[in-house]
């Protein structure tokens, strides 16, 4: 295999793109990484996207996007592992790269969601979890996640404030990224006064609704600085499964797939968790955090939360994460999270971050989560000497 | 890169699985070819499918079906590319194995379409075009097929009885082929009576909605004779695009994305049309089996349909096409049909296709194609010696 780089990146604004087509959405982050690699071709898109058939009655987006980028005959195909569907098509373009068959290769995330009523979104999403032993009985993706949340509380005794400084760490972070969703910080009383989504989650600690998309382009890592002086190498790729329903797991509240998928991508950069300086983790939910962070070697189980309430995720703490909002600020448009993840990634390495940037980041943690955990997928990114 | 070969294939019967799930029909597959590779694990799924999201309430397919056939944890994602899915998820696997990253993959195609009302599935299907300028209008699959086919025919003047081969053909095939949806001969007048489904298509020349699984397993071709003594290698492998919308074409009636699929193919196994012993190609309706043929080098433009009506395309014809049956009489099960026909070629080099055995098959085609052309896959398989 050959070591591979991202030599570009690109990213739109997350929101409500009412007047913008999917097309659109994903053509402006793509082209935005073309200029910022100076690239006029490349030789494959992979596109993450988990719901543009139900949402937006359009599939076969590799080749639709291909050809609005100007890019009509390259090699193009959609990558779906629910809201992982992102970061998988990262990881599709790192194994074309690695393989040496194809030089230059764009992955990008899209998703627009804001063109259906919500409860319609809502069960498009319900399609990351298992239709026959969990939706049947009724359970949206929120309400699976409160149960793990009630379960994560009482075991191990954990209050709902603790979790207070996910939702406020990412907002204010966000408040400095023009990407963002919400670009405004939040206080301790907005929190406690968010009403209830599903009971614990509320609504401040629950990652929006929104239209967004980014683009990564990778290269040979021996080639990438003559595309980008601060081409940043990919050390470390890795996905791992679990089952789809939550049930059918021997400890629901562990994020094995999360586990795995980091101990794989360490073990290839030969890097632990003492190593990392920032970590984008997938804050679907406050608990979803929580458990990354668990599962992910920075905290004891039942300790996650505990490195939100001490402020030790801050942009100045022991482990920053979601330093540019996270999903919950600067917004998770499913399949295009995971590609945003690794965009802000790459500006912390540059030291592009501007005021959210982390002293002396050298090497970055990126983790996309498909459904409740079964599909997730880990990346860890170093900054060229 | 690391050559590849294929090491396990195996199918369901195409048809009406209103017993089974989703899950039950890809594990059914992918066990026949774990079986047959005699292997118990595998590094990574990658699973083709086109409408499972919109037709079964369930995405996230490749966690899924990882965990039912008993492989939980290995990195598995879905690959969406219209119908032309199944093949591309078997290209993404080959790209993974040629990386040298991972050694055994798993490419699996599954598709159930017969749990919904024929409209939906229709409007399913139509997401495959071009959602802004071609189903606007209120055009289906077929339509938009019709259209060319009209075209064509009125170009070159062929007439519509010269395309009446290509599904003889496929059905006489389909008679011997345990898993094809129909088993039986049909006659020239069968194909005269025919009701038009869109003029001037014909329902006997219209591929059949169905259920089905397909699986491949690819391993490094060093190692492959170890697992298998007929493994078969890859030897071309391509994706092509080209524009969703027909209109936006430079030529509708040259599917030009074929053409340069199947040339990169070609150039990469050092072979051309005239070294191919079979084809199995995409022949949804009788029209895109003409202009596959031409697009592929076989044939003249406007001369495609000749070659069933003079009988070359017959087992013991010029060039064997669709041998166990095509998309007509096997079944488009859109997401699988790929990698059926991925695993009947690997029949066909192993001299394991009974009846259908086209002698002396040393060099295999396959092509399988995304929306009315808009994504080629072309992969050349080759007997080992």
């Amino acid at each position: 295999m050959r070591d591979v780089s991202i030599i570009g990146i690109g990213q739109i604004e997350v929101g409500e793109h009412w007047g913008k087509s999917l097309r659109h959405l994903a053509g402006e982050a793509v082209l935005a990484a073309m200029r910022d690699a100076s690239l006029e071709k490349a030789d494959a898109l992979y596109v993450g996207n988990m719901l543009s058939g139900e949402l937006n009655g359009q599939g076969h987006l590799g080749a639709l996007i291909a050809d609005f980028v100007g890019l009509r005959g390259i090699e193009a195909v959609k990558i779906e592992a629910a809201c992982g569907s992102g970061a998988a098509a990262v990881r599709m373009a790192y194994l074309a790269v690695a393989s040496g068959l194809l030089d230059v290769v764009i992955a990008a995330g899209v998703e627009k969601m804001t063109d259906q009523a919500t409860d319609v979104t809502t069960a498009a999403l319900a399609t990351a979890a298992d239709a026959e032993y969990e939706v049947v009985h009724g359970t949206s993706f929120v309400s699976l996640n409160a149960l793990l949340m009630q379960r994560y509380m009482y075991e191990y005794g954990v209050k709902h404030e603790d979790f207070a400084g996910f939702p406020i760490t990412a907002h204010k972070n966000a408040a400095n990224n023009p990407y963002a969703m919400f670009q405004k910080a939040i206080s301790l009383e907005t929190f406690k006064r968010a009403k209830i989504i599903a009971s614990p989650i509320n609504l401040m600690e629950s990652s929006p609704i929104g239209d967004g998309a980014a683009a990564v382009i990778l290269a040979p890592s021996d080639v990438a600085r003559a595309f980008q002086p601060a081409a940043v190498r990919i050390a470390g790729s890795a996905i791992v499964t679990d089952s789809l329903a939550i049930h059918d797991r021997h400890d629901p509240l562990f994020l094995e797939a999360a586990a795995q998928s980091a101990r794989k991508a360490y073990h290839q950069a030969d890097v632990g968790p003492e190593d990392i300086d920032f970590f984008e983790l997938h804050d679907a939910f406050s608990i979803t955090a929580a458990l990354s962070l668990e599962a992910a070697g920075f905290a004891e189980r039942g300790n996650g939360a505990y490195l939100a309430r001490d402020g030790e995720i801050a942009l100045d703490g022991r482990i920053p994460i979601c330093t540019m909002g996270g999903l919950k600020a600067r917004g998770h448009p499913v399949g295009a999270t995971g590609v945003y993840q690794i965009v802000e990634s790459v500006l912390q390495l540059r030291g592009q971050a501007g005021k959210n940037q982390v002293k002396n980041a050298r090497i970055g943690l990126a983790q996309n989560i498909g459904g409740s955990g079964a599909t997730v997928i880990t990346h860890i990114l170093t900054a060229e000497e």
